[in-house]
């Protein structure tokens, strides 16, 4: 197999490309670094589009690896100590949210490395899936792709306008249960199933209007100093909660 | 108030180098920016060493403020959207442990973002304060500071070598509780106070050696596919459930 030594070649530069989320888009791929990723990737039956390696790896499903030099290599990967594999993987986003479980809904999302912990907590609990509302951030920026630490390939993420959203949270069969600082439920309650949790932004919190559209608010009390949490850690507390026995 | 313009301006130019882990410890001094921060330091108590602003505001205790143009503060700022105020403050570490409450310990913590996020939700449920074990990354640095959201003006800091901290768990009169994937106690459970929690890196999790020095060893479980947790995601599913009513 020959070493690509070229940062010029047109795969290695497209891939490079998709540290730019006009070339994800243009796409439709992104990229994953590590083969401890990877391998949750090959577990949940994805196939990438390309797959470079410093090192001679065995074909994946049709695709060939590129071998190539680790100078290469560092000009790829978006990390200080890059791993020696690197793939992409066509985006997906699933159509439909199927009432059951637990899903999490996030309004506009800001951060991409919250979005990725909430992905991994998410998956962590076996929830059924991420929605993200209105303009949410790129899950399949390098940064949120890392944060998941793989569970990108786990979870099942949706994107919806938030008049389809409020929508969704009036036909929901279960609760449906937003965070919000003004109110004094505690979240540490019985949640009816199948649950959708509902977390505003990260700056203004949760919007009049997804406020207005939740069944049920609660808080998540602070009896400290801290006025807010991060929102990744106030997911984490209630997606916790609502798989709790 | 005459107007800095010069990015050459000494207090200019030392509040810069700040944003370099060597120059916060020769100088003792670390950065905090926005108002929103710097009223919880103000509340606290704290007085200022620098206090830099684009537009004219109060002296602070015995601290002038230099006036600057946005120009000068873009070159201040971590930020992108730079905040128009930024202040210095002097690094604080607490030199002892008093055993009440519930504490935290993090064994070797490499993000910043991650150790600012846990001194935020410490301080959200009036945690005693956090110990940082072995070689952790600078809970001064802006990334940490910024991801406390201002709390790191609430919460005591300990830094601890590991012999002494082991030291500090035998003595320690409740439960010193660490989170291990290699137990089946769920980390659910009544705590005995005061309350030591003690939270592995985020590579290797908690080494054999502070395992051994915990009394308890808990597991959040993960019914998902995901392996484990952020250490953030962690440290506030622990620190909920050690103040749980």
């Amino acid at each position: 197999m020959a070493q690509v030594m070229s940062p010029q070649n047109p795969a290695i530069k497209l891939i490079r490309s998709l540290a730019e989320k006009k070339f994800r888009q243009e796409t439709g791929l992104f990229v994953a670094e590590g083969w401890e990723m990877l391998e949750r990737a090959r577990k949940m039956g994805w196939t990438p589009e390309h797959l470079v390696s410093t090192e001679p790896v065995a074909a994946w499903g049709q695709t060939r690896p590129i071998l190539v030099t680790e100078k290469v290599m560092e000009g790829l990967s978006g990390q200080n100590n890059p791993h020696n594999v690197v793939a992409t993987f066509g985006q997906r986003y699933v159509g439909d949210v199927t009432a059951n479980g637990v899903w999490i809904a996030l309004e506009d999302m800001r951060d991409p490395g919250n979005l990725g912990t909430i992905i991994r907590t998410a998956d962590a609990v076996a929830a059924s899936g991420v929605i993200l509302v209105g303009q949410s951030c790129d899950p399949y920026s390098g940064d949120c792709v890392r944060a998941t630490t793989g569970s990108i390939f786990g979870v099942p993420v949706v994107r919806m306008e938030t008049e389809a959203f409020i929508g969704l949270c009036k036909s929901w069969p279960g609760d449906v249960v937003g965070t919000h600082l003004k109110t004094t439920e505690d979240y540490r309650r019985a949640y009816k199933s199948p649950t959708l949790l509902v977390m505003g932004s990260e700056r203004r919190g949760l919007s009049d209007e997804l406020a207005a559209a939740c069944r049920t608010l609660v808080r998540i009390p602070m009896p400290g100093g801290a006025e807010s949490l991060n929102v990744a850690t106030a997911a984490a507390l209630m997606l916790y909660e609502a798989v709790k026995p």
